[in-house]
């Protein structure tokens, strides 16, 4: 078998062997594959397109290139969930406890933020002590202790899709569904939950614009996953505007511990609500209004703020913040933007709103960034909220005048105003 | 401005602008575009092809990127010749002494054989003593002495298109034909010529096999050397059989001669005859018919012959071989491949053939082997021809019955057989 006749293949429009991809997948892993081959591959992939059956083949080679996580030992059903990534999207820190709270095991390994989106595992680092990198040993004890460990991404699983993404990302081939989809499953079907629960963002904060690419990239996922033995779903869920009101890694950490106290934002109390009863149904936890009532429960007892908490201390992390949230840092600046005429606010271009975050201070442009963890912003209004002339907009929290100056104009553009109502986007499609 | 965006772009089938194609082949010549970056840019050339001002500005920054020749100090019009790659495909050895033996300066850099084709200048190398790697003082001197000089490919002349030549080779970008026609032209204006006559072959023993891609190539090429100034014109010849009767470096010099001698085969004669009128065309030296009368000439006068012999002895080469052909080596072993059944050969496998020449010893299957200069075939019948059971239908020349034996299988298989009258192909379209 030679990598030029596979490209050549592909290049041709043609569906690849079981065989071929998991030549092509060992190849890039032990370097006998040339990365300037793999990312002509990659390309042609983009512009060609796979089948399900191929997508799943590259999905199994990328994840079996590295450790397969056994979680058998360990007791009950264990249930992950993966969003694909948002602006103030926090639903893990909360589902997470919750399902966990009811009894359901969940093993779960996070990701950080890149570009315009946050990431778990950031978040969870902006509560003192709190260990992300944890050895196999840590993390299968403190599922065994808590039934639940959000850990980072271990280094050892699916080097396959490391070294293919790091490729896609300097050779703008991300953008392909099947490969999204397949680097996405291969760390997941690596980590070895039973059931997966698949969030898919859409719209203007989210890497699917459409939502037809954003049911592809569904329907792509679950394929892979039913393919692989493990209950799959996905729930597309919208990423019009920021989840919740906050953005910034302490200040999302306290919105979760609001929603977890039965408080906070709606419309983030409505999604996790959503995701943790469809992380029930999957573990055969009853029908979905069965399901949705033990979400409700999960929060109306306090189990699952107990769970958090329980978490925290669990990782290392001080679990007074989770106890009095107000112990969190404050930014060393705090800016109001006030409305500078009345209406009603049209569309909010949520991507536009990460990247005045990432300026504030709250995220990464490039892998190697620090992060301020009190950086952020507050959302006072939007889209379809009526404003009036000088009523806030926002606050940005951050650490210097200039930094705030560049967001203020940032943050102002990514907002369109109307002079007519206008209507909330729904929350889940 | 970024690799990545122009990636990106091109992947979205946008149209490069001058200034971002400059970059690419600027960053691939010095190393700031990596590899890997290279190749997916290629991939997407050759999925969303490139117009008419892309494939000219990528010529003009190939041709840039290393030494420009400049030939305005040699005397007349400076005509340049260029055949796509055939099998047996020899009419440079007799269109460049025809062309300089009436007055028009050829000053020509030719290639090597790979793969299935042969290279002018590994024939030229048969002749003992004759030397291809010349300085360009040598170069110069040899066109002011002779009127002719055909060297081999300066590593100075176009770099850049040696480096995506061998990264196209690597990962399945060769046939694109914006990139074909960019590769072939930006050395052919590097060179300095002020006409060049393309000589695009077309059938199954060229890398055109369809009449659609030959005539885009030839179309692409005559459009970026039109709009680099230069006379630029395309004919379209026939590689549905092998050219001539001969394939093998001795024994296609040895038509060469014939050829030059009034002899030789009648399809061989028939179009260098039609490349050198050409070639006169361009040079202005009248209408076409004059031209074709100039060509006639140019054989029946002995003229071409005796410059063809000049050449020889002004590069080192010795002419008594071209005064007496017999002279070449001839191979250790020769075998006649007689026809099992009476019929008609219906239709050649060229491609095929000219592997199976490469098989015998007469070509490179990488560009390190060694050539065995007096292995080849001698064709008794090509497409068209009727043959009774018996007769010969090619004679195989190489160094050991086990090349043999592997070649008389591989040339049988690529011979069609028919019961019926079959027409033959046309020479020139």
């Amino acid at each position: 078998m030679r990598i030029y006749d596979i490209i050549h293949k592909k290049k041709r429009g043609g569906a690849l062997t079981k065989e071929e991809i998991a030549f092509f997948v060992a190849g890039v892993t032990d370097g006998s594959v040339y990365d300037y081959q793999a990312t002509a591959l990659l390309m042609a992939i983009c512009l060609q397109g796979m089948n399900p059956a191929e997508t799943t083949a590259l999905t199994l080679a990328m994840a079996h290139s590295g450790d397969m996580l056994d979680l058998s030992g360990l007791p009950g059903i264990k249930v992950d969930k993966h969003s694909t990534g948002g602006v103030g999207d926090k639903t893990t820190l909360v589902v997470a406890p919750m399902v966990a709270a009811m009894g359901v095991t969940v093993a779960k390994m996070s990701g950080r933020s890149l570009g315009h989106t946050g990431g778990t595992v950031d978040k969870l680092e902006g509560i003192p002590g709190f260990e992300t990198a944890l050895s196999m040993e840590q993390f299968f004890a403190t599922v065994a202790q808590c039934g639940l460990c959000i850990a980072g991404q271990s280094m050892s699983l699916a080097p396959a899709d490391k070294k293919i993404y790091a490729l896609r990302d300097a050779s703008a081939t991300v953008d392909s569904i099947p490969l999204i989809a397949a680097s996405i499953m291969s760390k997941k079907i690596a980590a070895g939950a039973d059931c997966i629960l698949l969030d898919v963002k859409m719209g203007s904060g989210s890497f699917m614009k459409t939502m037809a690419d954003a049911r592809a990239l569904a329907q792509a996922m679950v394929e892979i996953g039913q393919g692989a033995g493990r209950k799959t779903a996905a729930v597309i869920t919208s990423m019009e505007t920021p989840l919740g009101d906050g953005i910034g890694n302490n200040i999302e950490i306290q919105e979760a511990i609001a929603v977890l106290r039965g408080e906070g934002p709606a419309d983030l109390r409505h999604v996790c609500l959503e995701l943790a009863a469809h992380m029930f149904l999957l573990a055969g936890k009853g029908e979905l209004a069965a399901c949705r009532a033990l979400a409700e429960e999960a929060i109306s007892s306090g189990k699952a703020l107990e769970k958090f908490a329980a978490l925290v201390a669990a990782q290392g992390g001080n679990r007074s913040y989770i106890d009095d949230p107000s112990r969190f840092p404050t930014a060393k600046l705090k800016r109001t933007l006030p409305a500078r005429k009345s209406g009603y606010i049209g569309a909010m271009d949520t991507e536009g709103i990460g990247h005045t975050a990432l300026a504030l201070g709250a995220g990464r442009a490039t892998p190697g960034d620090s992060i301020d963890y009190s950086a952020g912003i507050i959302l006072h209004a939007k889209t379809g909220d009526r404003v009036e002339a000088g009523q806030p907009l926002a606050t940005l929290y951050t650490s210097s005048e200039e930094k705030a100056d560049t967001a203020t104009q940032q943050y102002l553009s990514c907002l369109t105003f109307s002079h007519t109502p206008v209507e909330k986007p729904p929350l889940i499609y």
